[in-house]
This record gives structure tokens, sequence and C-alpha cells, in this order.
């Protein structure tokens, strides 16, 4: 059974994965690629996973079988499992608990080629129902107070498959970033009455400097204190705290919004490695006024190190109000390289 | 003139280095290897840094002159500057100042190709005597809140040079980290009147299983729940939250405990990356007595993905009291690989 320890001194909480412990000599496989067949998420590979959760199957019935546009399966290897009781201990300072939860894959095509901003916006819109549709799901499980769903996408990124996916873990706690996120938020409430978020979408409105794009609801802006080259936010441009109350429809404009601006990614720098991740409000409690939830991207060309990880500090060489310029497209491809 | 940005809603630091702003086609240079001839850091290459700021050059006294065993440089490519005001300014919500602050390079040894670990441990106590030497030094500026110290060893853990060299950036605002543990240190003292390091070491002596070895005055030791696998947090036995209040002879323990544990990485992980950032207490005010300076060494035998980068949250496939084991040596070589 995985554990969940928490740091005493600052409150982080870290999964011990104890049933994949890794000896010295296990470290550091390389992102298995294809060789020659295909892998164990293209189509006609079903059982070779773990049985499908979800999956968009038009016209057919049979779960685990080909002919699938998208398919949920729990992940082979979890970092935290569904069954079990939390059962939290002390021991002296320390906290433990066992390490319950969900961890599945969304695997976003049955083709091992597909890159998901090519995509059909159609498709990719579907992807989007399915975080919803599984996040609504997990939280029937009252032991989970949050789901965080998340893509990797190339070896430096941490993809151990080529194959396109994506990630959701559910956790019984919330993340400590998600309850920096909210405490934050809510010092801006009380003070000003108003969704911090919604005053920056407000603000970079106005300035013009940050805003990568904006249309069918949906704002795509560098923040103004980005962690990373290039890091996208993508925010509905209404105020919503919690992505799985999303309606259907809406879905169609964050995958065109989404799609534009990993393809805008892909062309300027190159096929970057990438991860992007869903802050939504956790799943207990009222929708709150002060969280609206936006999905993260973070291409990774630059490598973190001890000072970032010593301080919490990041060094940034790209301006925010120069990645956007490239990302509207107002640099020529030709002037970049 | 770099810049340093907060974010709005996590207040998390950054800094926009505006100057060496780089292209989309600029990312990712390998570290740069020696091609033949001597790298920059080496004896003999004095004229190819900036004049240095501190030295141990025995027997001779004329600053950038071969024939040293220790030099600090300001870093050519510093990420922050020592020229100009801090000038904090708003921007609606958004904070900024100018980027002041030192960078400094610690070159730990004039041969391009010593290892730390493998130095004679004098030499090794004369690197951590210039740390506290510098630190001292830049906390004369009135304008610096924050030293920290840390070396990146090996290109995925950030290292651009190979010669081995240790960093330290001094900031204008104490980092984020840092305030974190500052904050859950000051309630256990509060709460319980100890110093919640000292009680760690407490429990972790009784507990026998994370400690890594204990010897001089100082103790290694695998934390509860660490982030990264074989992380290692090193410590005075006695209560100290300075580091730069440390004695010159007590170096001499710090150096025989740092090199063991390096030693005994690079003989089970392989040389692996690595990075060590030292947390000790703020520059400012008076010593508190709920901080416990210390040496954190990360190797990076694991990526960082999108989970983590969301959460905060980190999946680590090795319990401690096993990397504890390994480090102090009570599973053979052979039996590893």
């Amino acid at each position: 059974m995985p554990e969940l320890r928490r740091d005493p001194v600052v409150g982080r909480w870290v999964i011990i994965a104890t049933e994949r412990s890794r000896r010295p000599s296990d470290f550091a496989p390389p992102a298995r690629r294809r060789k020659g067949g295909p892998c164990v998420f293209c189509g006609g590979q079903e059982h070779r996973t773990p049985d499908e959760v979800w999956a968009l199957r038009p016209g057919r019935e049979e779960a685990n079988t080909p002919d699938w546009m998208l398919r949920v399966v729990p992940n082979k290897f979890p970092a935290l499992r569904i069954e079990g009781e939390i059962e939290p201990t002390a021991e002296g300072l320390f906290d433990r608990m066992n390490g319950i939860g969900a961890h599945e894959v969304v695997i976003e095509s049955p083709d091992h080629d597909a890159v998901i901003e090519q995509l059909p916006l159609t498709h990719l819109a579907e992807v989007f129902r399915a975080y919803r549709d599984r996040i609504v799901d997990l939280a029937k499980d009252p032991r989970l107070e949050y789901v965080m769903v998340f893509k990797n996408h190339g070896d430096p990124a941490g993809a151990s498959l080529e194959h396109t996916h994506s990630q959701l873990i559910a956790t019984p706690v919330v993340p400590l970033m998600v309850e920096e996120e909210l405490a934050g938020a809510l010092q801006h409430l009380r003070l000003r009455k108003r969704c911090i978020w919604c005053d920056i979408i407000r603000q970079e409105r106005q300035a013009r400097t940050r805003i990568v794009l904006e249309q069918d609801g949906f704002v795509a802006l560098a923040p103004f204190a980005p962690r990373f080259p290039f890091e996208t936010w993508i925010l509905p441009a209404v105020h919503r705290s919690r992505y799985e109350e999303t309606p259907t429809e809406e879905f169609i404009g964050l995958a065109t919004v989404v799609s534009r601006v990993l393809g805008r990614m892909r062309e300027f720098l190159e096929d970057p490695p990438y991860n992007f991740m869903l802050h939504s409000a956790p799943l207990r409690g009222a929708s709150p006024d002060h969280f609206h939830w936006h999905l993260e991207i973070i291409p990774k060309l630059t490598r973190v190190a001890g000072f970032e990880w010593g301080t919490g500090f990041f060094i940034n060489p790209t301006p925010p109000e120069e990645a956007a310029k490239y990302l509207r497209g107002e640099t020529p491809r030709s002037a970049v390289s």
C-alpha cells in the first residue's frame, strides 16, 4: 500500500510509493517508445490495460473493444489505490495515512501518433468532457477531497509513454498548492469582494500585453509572474469555480483555445515538452466565490535547479510580454530561428 | 535590469531575467563541456572571470592570479544585479521591483576534474568557510534579506558548466520556502517551546531507521517525507539557527559528513546529478530560536511532472528508510546492480 506522509515543518504531503519501490539501479528509464508493434494504449490493444471506467465508442456498446475515440482506464501502476481505509496515524512528530485515492489514464486517441492539438475540435472537446465526467464520478467517493487532472508531454516533462494521454489523480487531502491559491484568493475576496482571477482578466484585457487570445468564452494569457518561459494560463472568461460544473456545450470553446495555444507552442518552440495542470476548487463544500478554475500550461525549456528548489523562486529568462507576442503570432516564424 | 515579480495569488516571486532574454530558439543549451583546452573556471584562466571577491591563495597576495585553492567571483551572467535601487512599484494587482541582489560563483578547485567529495577534508572545510564569509559580507548590504547557497551538479540538475562550483544568490526578499519553514517552525515553538528540527533529530535518533550517519557534531538523515529518492538532510546536532554563526573549527566536521554522504551517493547511484541547498535563517533580526540551519541534498533521479507542478505533492518511489539503509552502506554494492 502506498503511503501519504506529511512534512512536519512545511506541511507538504508526499506519496511514498512503497509497492513500486525502486532500487538505486532502477532509476531513469527513458520514455518507452513504440518499437515496431502497437503500444498498450493503441486501438486494438484494449486487453492490455485494466478495464475501462469511461469510454466514447460511438455506435458500439461493449466495453474494452476496439473502435473507440477515447478511453479512461485505471493506471496499471497507480500512485494511490482505491481499496482500503485512510487510517491516519501519528508517529511522534510525523503524520502518515494510507495512500488511498485514484489514478486514471485518459487515452485521448486510439492512434499512436495523434497530437492532441491536431485532433478535430469536437474530439478534443470530448477529452475535456471526459475529465469532467470522471471528476463528477470520483467526487461520489467521500474519502476523496481533490482531483488533479494533468498531462505530461515528452520525456523531459515526465511522460513515460509517448502515446498521447493525460491523467487524473484523486487525493484524500487538498494539495498544498491549491490551499495556497485558495488562501490568497480568499484574502482578496475579503478585502475587495471580488474574485482575484476575474480581476486579473479585467486588468489584462486593459493592458493587452500579456493576453494571447480570447475567444469562445475563454481567455489565454501569459501570467504576470510566470515560473517558466511561455507559461500560459487558460481561464473561462466568466467566473466559474469548479471545472466539473462546465456545461457540455462550453467544451468546444475550451478545445478551440487549448488547441490554438498548443499549436502555437509547437510551431514556435518546436514541439516542446510540456505539462498542463487543471486547477479547480476542491470537491467538497459549496462552490467558492473566490476560486476560478484554470488550466496552466508549462513548456519545459529550462532546468529547475538548486536555487529554485531551495527558495521557491523561479528564474525565467523570457518576459511574459514577449512570450505572449510570440504566441499571438506577431513575430513571424522566420524571424525566430 | 532584471525584475522581481510577485504572483498576486500565491505570493511567489519570480526573477524575470530581461537582460538575458531568450528567444524561442535559444533554449536548452547542453552543459558546456571542456573541449580540449581549460575552461573559464580552471587554474590559469583567472582573466576570464570577473574579478574575485574572495579567494584562498596560500602564500600569495595578489588577486586574480594562479595558484589558488578556492575563488569566489561574481557570476558573469547574474540573475540579480548589485547596482541600483530596489524601487518597488505596483501595476494594479501586480507588484514588481528591480532585480537587485548578488549572484556569485564559488569555484571549489582550480582542477577541472575535481569532485568535491574527493577533495581533502581540509579543502572542503574551506569551501564551507567561504560560504560563511561571503554571507557575512553580503549581510552588510542593508538591501539584502537572504542569501541562498546552492550547488548544481550534472546537466539534469541544471549545471551549465561541468567544472565543480557552487553559487550564492542574495535576494532583497525572504524566499517563500524559507518563509514557509519559518512559519511552520514558529507554530511548533509556540505550542511546544522547542525547535522542530531539534525535535526531529531527537526522534530520529530513537527510531534509528532514517539516520544515515552522525559524527563530529553533524547528523545526516533521510527526512520522513522526502520529495525525492535519496533526499538527505545534514544538520548541526546542536541548535544553530544561522549558518554564518558557525565557528571555523566546526567546518571540518561538516566537510566530513557531506563528503561521506556524497561519496555514498556516488557509489550507489553512480555519480547522480544532484542539487544541494543551504537553508539558514534570514539575514535580519535576532537569531531565531525556531530555525535550525540545514543542508538539503536532492539527487535528481526522477522527473518532476504535471502532478507535482500542479499540486506541490511529490511522488517518491524510494521510502526514506530504504534510502538510509543504502546510504549507511548496509546494502552491499554487489546486491544493488
